[in-house]
């Protein structure tokens, strides 16, 4: 394949930029994107039904992410530098100096939801080409005339840079790629099922790479009594929106809600969803999965449809009839409220949930107390707590985690948001007494390209 | 299994623990073990045939890390704070904080080769404790008195925090253990084959984990011609002291070593061999499994043996006839000298090899072109890179890169070597929005254990 030969080729060149040079590159990326907007959002409304609000908001965030991620690139390197020392216990040691470098070309697969923000120049892209590693995008199926245009505006920006970008288009051809061996790791956003058999394709290679999956995830909210008492209206308008937002289709979704069984808030909820009008889904395929999906939920027992031909589906169930698949992707504007009489009860239940991107609890501050005995649950589930608001929102911030146990993430240990997000495509490796001037800049003496380095 | 319980049960409150209650229990470890050295060593001496002498220094080594990762635990949180912002683009920001906290229970399958630094209180349960999980050790077969004594020793020392430490036996319980859901990540040392077969089980688990495994590595030794010419003496008694060093049983023992066709170096390899007497194995198992590798190489096309009967085994063989088998480790004292007519020739064969976890350059400072050229080569195929010297010793420090692209390790982003090592075992979280007092300490705004925090 073509594309992999190109990225093979440039690899290395492109993983000893200086930090100037890379930043240079992706930020005329991100300025050819702008510059193209109109057009591109044009394009994309048409294949995904987003709507050019939504779109130009998605676009502004892609290309802030491109210029914040080649603004940082300089502080991944991770340098440690350890100075010889013939004392050293237990044995001298000599002048080792460590640092992260670009693992080699990314593969991405890009995600229907997000024909900006997750596709072509999306979020792994940006992340790839800040650590240093060209990048293969699979088109995703959703959107190929905006990825094929969004490819054609990058290609003429990065000039001399262009094989930095390649595209490949169709499932064959996506697992093509990721059996070639020019390939050294891969980013997915997607199904559970879908990750799961391109994972095993990747462990399964002659040399195995690392898979790094962002797939399912339901993001529990947790409504504390209190909370549900005094607020009930205002949290019941904030649900609704955070699981009507973009038509419900966010992996940061809030899909299942925690309320206590007395009081109005999931009445409130209920009421808000019925007035929010139907939107489109990004297509067919989608729509008819939902649907599925909330009509198998529809036929668990005690559960309870209780909104249904709005913007949304809702339904109930009482946290005793609670069982596994309640707590399963439905994606799109799918809302479940677990009614519980006793907050003690719901600890076992969020306990055994699968791992989730998110988790999020409304409590009053005098319910702290509550909050401290949950916080351990939540935090062993999930990758990031929310106290208060709604986990719709994912930053693009040095302390955003967007990741989580297993399903939510292949690796847990890693964010696909966020300018850690660089770190899935870094690789360390040590210098031992090897001279100064000889040395990758980051880890020469004088440091000519100031990064951040730690002695030791 | 109720080692998989005892670890489950105590993982919250051990993840929980101040940088200064978890030191003070890993070097009570440390100490209990140096107290026990005597009895230990001649238990660990009459299993592994290693040596008093070695076994003494090797126990130092292991009670150092244990020291050294507690005394660091505190630096790993990687505590990064985004205060709220009203104004950040492309939308307000909320206040988010993240660090990385314990993934859970951590499997650790014990090396042969280490019966102190890579086994019950080796570098991965180590670097498993300083990131505040409970280990769980599939013991080694090759020396099961030894990690049942150290075991017991461990167990009195932890007194109250024993459930931090278990030990299951054979193979079948290894497996079971890897398969528990209460085991978050696994870390192996040993043979590629072994370490594929438990990364495929890791793989295909309802719920998959890292397995982070260091396997197999030739680390490969490049002489340069001017180098080989000036130092010829020298460099064959360093190499044949670093083939030999512990019998050869090391994985960075380095078994492959390109050198120019003419000149003494290779000749001289062969007399220093011949002066060193043969040592014992491990067990019967490894030293039959040595020979029989040394004889399949024997037969390969274009390999001459040199030096076969003393404390090593050595092969020639010439560039032009090299083939991928040559390349395969066979562990213990075997060395192949592949002799190079012109060094650019031996750049496609580097480039072609597996990965590795060290390379070694031997130049002298007027080849510092040729060496130029190498070093991106190097940098690909392996994670530590040495200029002069010999990869055997490996120094626990902060910049010590113990690992490398597959096979040499499995997860080519760890060391299992070093203060780094801690990152296999740690799991980022973000906390948005939280109340500070009700944050984990790491994350608070009082700082109560001083923990280096970065704020953005």
């Amino acid at each position: 394949m073509k594309e992999m030969a190109k990225a093979a080729e440039i690899a290395g060149e492109w993983a000893s930029t200086s930090p100037e040079t890379r930043a240079g590159v992706i930020t005329g990326v991100a300025d050819a994107l702008d510059a193209a907007g109109p057009f591109l959002i044009e394009i994309a409304d048409a294949e995904t039904r987003l709507g050019t609000e939504r779109l130009t908001g998605e676009l502004a965030r892609t290309t802030f992410q491109l210029r914040r991620l080649a603004a940082e690139s300089g502080l991944s390197y991770d340098v440690r530098i350890d100075r010889a020392d013939p004392s050293w216990p237990p044995g001298p040691r000599p002048d080792l100096r460590r640092y992260r470098t670009a693992v080699g070309p990314v593969l991405v697969f890009a995600a229907s939801n997000f024909p900006f923000a997750f596709s072509v120049a999306g979020g792994d892209t940006a992340s790839a080409w800040a650590a240093g590693c060209p990048v293969v995008v699979k088109a995703h199926p959703g959107h190929p005339e905006l990825s094929r245009r969004t490819a054609s505006v990058i290609e003429e920006a990065l000039g001399s840079w262009s094989a930095i970008l390649g595209l490949v288009e169709g499932e064959a051809a996506g697992v093509e790629a990721l059996r070639h061996p020019a390939i050294a790791a891969a980013a997915f956003t997607g199904s559970v099922a879908g990750g799961l058999a391109l994972a095993r394709i990747a462990a399964d290679r002659p040399v195995p790479i690392p898979f790094h999956g962002e797939l399912g995830s339901v993001n529990p909210v947790i409504v504390l009594p209190g909370a549900a008492e005094a607020n009930a209206g205002e949290l019941a308008a904030g649900y609704a929106g955070s699981l009507t937002l973009g038509n419900g289709q966010f992996c940061t979704n809030p899909g299942l809600v925690f309320a206590p069984s007395s009081g109005p808030f999931a009445d409130l909820v209920a009421e808000r969803l019925r007035e929010i009008p139907a939107a489109p889904f990004l297509n067919d395929r989608i729509e008819s999965g939902f649907e599925a999906g909330a009509d198998r939920l529809a036929s668990v027992p005690g559960v309870r449809e209780v909104v249904r031909g709005a913007g949304a589906r809702l339904f109930e169930i009482d946290l005793e009839d609670f069982v596994p698949e309640v707590a399963e992707e439905c994606f799109g504007p799918l809302g479940v409220v677990v009614r519980y009489s006793r907050l003690p009860d719901v600890l076992p239940v969020l306990s055994a949930l699968p791992g989730q991107l998110t988790t999020t609890v409304h409590a009053l501050p005098e319910e702290a107390a509550d909050v401290e005995a949950l916080r351990p649950v939540l935090a062993d589930r999930s990758g990031r707590i929310l106290w208060g608001g709604w986990p719709t929102g994912v930053a693009v911030t040095a302390a955003m985690q967007h990741g989580g146990p297993f399903p939510a993430t292949t690796s847990p240990a890693t964010t696909s948001v966020g300018t850690a997000a660089v770190e899935r495509f870094l690789r360390p490796v040590s210098y031992q007494d090897w001279p100064s001037h000889l040395l990758p800049e980051p880890l020469r003496d004088d440091n000519p390209w100031g990064v951040p380095q730690r002695f030791s």
